[in-house]
């Protein structure tokens, strides 16, 4: 059999990864039974919305099928042994930790990888959700969970979402850092707006989904334009940790074609 | 008085970015009245597509208003001489040369910034084009003629266009190679497709749309998580050179929200 018998689920947190999977669930048909958070304004303001209950202690937590540990990574061993008593499963959603930070004796992890914003719709069909369950049973029913809110629904262990997280950082956090550097270049030297960059940038994330990133590379250290290169690195003389990070990422580029 | 005398275009050269201008261009209702290029093949079939005489050598070029240099950027130089008989403005699109690299009486730059491919169609409405001219007359008609095929068009000095061209290294040539560090990631330590991460990736470079990049940043860096950065740089023990590029990056990030 497939699908879930998930229906009632308790939402712990009140971040925005809380509001966002709250609302796809009650969108899905299922019912959010409780919020338990902390801060109470925040709790509160999502309970109502999801028409829920909002508790801020772990405690009076009704019954339910799933608990989702919708908190800060730090924070998952603790606040699973606040529901060790509990019947439903416990689930984290973080892309870092390990399946086994959770004590309760059903289990697993329901990881939507996207980058989430406050206020801003997520389109959590094209979500890709990675899932790990303690029991064949558990990760078959939060698979059928996943499927009530996504199309992109993917078993992985604890150790693929270690590296995913990780690649994760190089192409989503690191690109978003380089971005940052590109404006302040942009900023200080010239009178240009940065939003000139914005369809670049948009196409160099849209290639790669038709090329390998290696068949899309461009640029001086892809022809080995070394002119090029000593010229860019002089206009960054100033800006040693910048210079470390051009040579470092133009030397990795250029073993890729040596 | 706006707009362009510009009516009469030669294209040199036959690469990927030939192709797009002399096709936009023929879109916008100029006449392509010749393609010059060494390579005979892809020379022939761009002079074909456009409906102009193909050329082999720069001597035999007939009358035009423009001459665009669509080659390499250390040919920029060479190539203009032989036009220097040329009564046409004579204009390179390289974002990394220096206006200065033409020597004919009337030139300028007319530099697209954009990712292109081969055999994917540009949008160049949406593709900011820098100008520069040797002078008012020649920057106004490159001006006017930019306004024909795009709806961002920008004055820029060959300074401005030296650190929007290094921006850009950092903003896609740099972010693609970060993709590629994913990819390999991804492929030698799990069994998830690169795919998973393609979202992820579109939104990040979504994203900096609303937002800038300082506000948009997020990951165990930005949070200052010493714990998951040592764990990561674990992952990566055996490769230096990314454990170099994710300390360097990281310390980036930190440093901007000391």
């Amino acid at each position: 059999m497939s699908g879930s018998s998930i229906h009632k689920i308790v939402i712990v947190g009140s971040g925005n990864l809380a509001f966002h999977l709250a609302e796809a669930f009650q969108l899905a048909g299922k019912e959010i039974v409780a919020v338990v958070a902390r801060n109470e304004t925040e709790g509160k303001t999502l309970a109502q919305k999801v028409s829920a209950t909002y508790i801020s202690n772990a405690q009076n937590c009704p019954a339910a099928d799933l608990i989702v540990l919708a908190v800060s990574d730090s924070a998952i061993p603790e606040v699973s042994k606040h529901f060790s008593h509990h019947q439903a499963i416990v689930v984290h959603i973080s892309g870092a930790t390990a399946m086994d930070a959770l004590v309760n004796e059903q289990h697993g992890v329901f990881y939507p990888l996207q980058s989430f914003t406050k206020g801003k719709p997520v389109n959590f069909r094209e979500t890709p959700f990675l899932i790990e369950g303690n029991s064949p049973d558990v990760a078959r029913q939060l698979t059928g969970l996943g499927q009530n809110i996504s199309n992109q629904v993917y078993p992985a262990s604890s150790l693929d979402r270690r590296y995913l997280h990780l690649a994760a950082v190089f192409a989503s956090n690191f690109s978003n850092a380089l971005y940052g550097v590109a404006e302040k270049l942009m900023n200080k030297n010239t009178t240009l707006p940065f939003s000139i960059l914005h369809p670049l940038i948009q196409e160099t994330a849209l290639k790669i989904q038709q090329l390998a990133p290696k068949a899309a590379q461009t640029g001086p250290a892809r022809r080995g334009d070394e002119q090029i290169m000593k010229a860019q690195l002089e206009l960054l003389k100033d800006q040693a940790e910048l210079q470390d990070i051009y040579q470092a990422i133009s030397k990795l580029i250029q073993q890729n074609y040596a």
